[in-house]
């Protein structure tokens, strides 16, 4: 199923894009798509079977802004360099194990929403990354099978980053991921039973129609069960908490002088094979 | 006023803490001690006059469990070696300006909760900490009274950290930052008012009741004014955010080999003077 939230900020409401393509309202069956639906059997059958009866009622998409398919998220963990080809780019090596980092729920925005150049940033970069939705508590996880189980979903992500901030403001990455409106989500959460094989997908972005970034999960040094396996042993991952498992090649920062960072004004657009597209202006801060 | 919340994990009760050390249930009044009420003043308002007229039911509180005192946090920002014996024991340079780095809100149990240590952890180690908890929305702030006027208020936060995960595995300090449990917060928020001077206060840390932290905030480089105003140029704060300002001096891993690390069975005890006290045992995760 894809599900997602529609309506303007923090009046949402939970709504499915049928195998037609159409939007059906969910209002009706439940209260939101967050962590408490993601983990509940039961109220997620009554979902499937619903829109397999094709009784859900119709919404006229026109016009409708499209929000984060996730309400309430508890929060988004990162995985740093995560791609064979970005880790070239930027010349850092292979990490031997994930790079784990953070970025505050309330970054998070829908998938078309402005995003928000910040004052004085002079390196806003873009990260097309394939984001995990978890669907059950997650703590100490031994086997890929028990990850890949904890996975409700997935989405489209953007990791927006501030290189300087990030990089030369001292210490630690969080400084350059936490600003305002920096993790467009969406637009749908496409449940794990409609994608098959999550290293096999393709993600692509442009900045004002030109492909920067073309790249595919394939290239993920660590995959995504092992990523939820690796977080599960220093954190608890609960129903709603997403993970944006890494860019691949294509960044401003991997480029030759001068690096074309975003300004207000450019238009950033990027898409994963199934999972939907974001379109994204920047303006200032 | 001293605001706090009562009663089994998720269903505690607003509550205040009287002049005369009674305890009293705000249930009747506000819904919760969170962002909301935090940046309602008129509320607020509320509560002090109901305070002050003696009309509040008291509670029972033998028996009754302390939460942490604020709900539904938003996030928590974490300012790194911000005092200067803390930066010389580990042998860090004074930072030039603040290091960020986040623990998600998850991480937040009561002041007296049981504290978990990580399985495969050999590095767990303590650091109390001043917590400032925001009532304004802070974005882009210019001066230090801008900085304090966003502040709703401060609490005891025990900063618990992972050494190992932190600073061994590879990367970035959020994966020993993160672990289930690493936050105790309160027992009480205490409104800012109460604090004339946030850089005048006694933090002290017990382990097994033997004194291991003795520090001062005259200490911290960047002061609480300082660090809301500069958080702020990176990321927007909303009312019920925290923001954990730094710890002194006395940690484990600042000390000679072999280095007390905390243990299954440890009872680590702290107080920052005004804000009250809390007591965590040690459990193994």
């Amino acid at each position: 199923m894809k599900l997602l939230r529609v309506g303007t900020v923090g009046a949402e409401r939970p709504a499915l894009l049928d195998e037609s393509g159409a939007l059906r309202d969910l209002s009706g069956l439940v209260p939101d798509v967050d962590g408490a639906l993601l983990a509940d059997d039961a109220a997620l059958a009554r979902v499937r079977e619903a829109a397999s009866a094709g009784t859900l009622p119709v919404l006229e998409a026109s016009g409708l802004r499209t929000g984060a398919p996730v309400a309430r998220i508890g929060k988004v963990v990162c995985i740093g360099l995560n791609y064979h080809d970005h880790a070239r780019e930027t010349g850092a090596p292979v990490p031997e194990e994930p790079i784990i980092f953070m970025k505050a729920p309330d970054t998070v925005v829908g998938p078309d929403d402005t995003v928000l150049v910040p004052r004085g940033s002079r390196k806003t970069d873009w990260e097309v990354e394939l984001a995990v939705v978890i669907g059950r508590t997650a703590r100490y996880l031994e086997t890929d099978e028990e990850a890949l189980a904890s996975v409700a979903g997935y989405a489209v992500a953007h990791d927006v980053s501030e290189r300087e901030f990030q990089i030369e403001r001292g210490g630690q990455w969080d400084k350059g991921k936490n600003c305002e409106t920096f993790n467009p989500l969406g637009p749908w959460l496409v449940t794990a039973d409609e994608i098959p094989d999550p290293q096999a997908l393709t993600l692509r972005l442009w900045v004002n129609g030109e492909p920067k970034q073309d790249g595919t999960t394939a290239e993920q040094i660590f995959p995504v069960a092992e990523v939820v396996r690796y977080v599960s042993q220093f954190m608890t991952l609960y129903p709603g908490d997403v993970i944006n498992t890494g860019t691949p090649a294509g960044v401003a920062m991997g480029q030759p002088e001068p690096k074309p960072y975003l300004r207000p004004g450019d238009v950033v657009e990027l898409e994963i094979e199934g999972l939907g597209r974001q379109r994204q202006e920047l303006k200032q801060g």
